[in-house]
């Protein structure tokens, strides 16, 4: 038993779609999440300026009390993680394992397609991830780059030709090569989990990468003895630039409203 | 007479829009590019970080011995350009005022639209560089926070759905307000003005605040006695992150091939 919070990050708000789940899964838990929404977005920078920015974003996290850190960030997970647990005494859970576990049991042919930021992509740690789980997999990768800034001004509805377009020119390559497993590989993306599935049909199963890490988290804390006594577990959201703007974008991503104030630090400090 | 180089910066790409003016009407003066690409887009952030990473890039800039600077960033000019021009003993010129003075200028029905960042269209900046000029102008705004992703993906192309949707939604409002002259308030929109052009129809003047602010920097240098003498100048770029990715899309801003490596510094240190 362990009462003090999970330190969560992400570059901006997608990462609350795994908060949304950690809530589900551990209700119990009081979680701090940090969206680094004055660096926002990650996806498109290089693994040098990708490893300071981590760096920073876990000694902020790591300036409360945290047990344990969930990295909701595709990018992130997939460019610095194995450097974030080798510099860290705590459990650290990325988004790329779990996703790449489930995947490799959901997939009958034995294709799999990931689509992500073109940072992730070209990490090549979804690659890496699920040949260590099933060497015969093939995975045919997809940059997405206009996904975040779509879904974070709200284009993620059904009839939205703007997002529909570009979401077929993005899905309808991978959709020719007949996987019929899909991770989507980056926290965001759960937005556009209709629009996506609409494209690829019903019969390709889409990996949550938010929700697996979430349950990766219930079984670490489990292992590890960590889990939070029963009670009702708080989550407390800090930004780095523009703390109104995240609080109204925030309740899209979580499912219900932010009440309390979001509040917002100086990361440049850590 | 004075041979020392022009400092220019942007938060990325779209400066080379006000740099492709100033290598047409001032051919002989060297030009140091700085495109902050580590920390693109600046559009949605605060006053705060916007004015920590302007003073960063005037740094940059002057540790060089330039003669003057041009803040080819519309987000920039209308929320830190008096600060620079304060903080700094060199002409610093910007975007907002060139931009306004031609609006007044070409306005019959003293209606003028602005389109830009949300950034510039929160700072009111363009509102007050309008009525210093003319009292009677109505300025009619709109935050754009698409357009700079969509251009920055390369979706500039008259027939592209995406594109020409998302201008629509964004300048039909507009439209319907009867102005006859629209400031692009944001060096990317240049590569837009076809299709911006097409949604407002043919009797709106269209202002391209990196053309009016190259006109600004040339008669400044003039009225300062800093022109270049006779030679045929050089533009160096340098840029915050990713310097391979920036020479293949800086070409299409220029309209000519970028033959010269890019150079990349760590803007952090400055």
């Amino acid at each position: 038993m362990d009462q003090r919070p999970l330190g969560v990050f992400d570059s901006g708000l997608g990462g609350l779609t795994a908060v949304r789940e950690l809530r589900s899964i551990l209700p119990s838990e009081n979680i701090i999440y940090f969206g680094d929404s004055s660096r926002v977005p990650y996806g498109g920078r290089s693994d040098e300026i990708l490893h300071r920015y981590a760096r920073q974003d876990v000694r902020f996290l790591r300036s409360f009390d945290i047990k344990a850190i969930l990295v909701a960030c595709g990018t992130v997970s997939t460019t610095a993680l194995p450097l974030l647990q080798q510099e860290n005494d705590l459990p650290i859970v990325g988004v790329v394992e779990p996703a790449c576990r489930r995947a490799a049991t959901k997939t009958r042919n034995k294709r799999v397609g990931l689509i992500a930021t073109a940072a992730s992509v070209r990490s090549g740690a979804y690659e890496r991830g699920l040949h260590a789980v099933d060497s015969e997999i093939t995975v045919i990768s997809k940059a997405c780059p206009l996904f975040v800034p779509l879904v974070e001004n709200g284009r993620i509805h059904r009839g939205d030709i703007v997002i529909e377009t570009v979401a077929r020119e993005y899905l309808q390559p991978l959709k020719e090569q007949g996987l019929d497993t899909l991770i989507l590989g980056c926290t965001h993306y759960p937005l556009l989990e209709e629009i996506v599935q609409d494209v690829m049909g019903p019969d390709v199963t889409l990996i949550n990468v938010g929700q697996e890490s979430a349950w990766e988290m219930k079984r670490t804390l489990e292992r590890c003895d960590l889990l939070s006594p029963d009670r009702v577990g708080e989550t407390t959201l800090y930004v780095s630039d523009r703390p109104q703007d995240f609080a109204v974008q925030a309740s899209r991503f979580l499912h219900h409203e932010v009440h309390d104030a979001v509040r917002c630090i100086d990361i440049e400090q850590y």
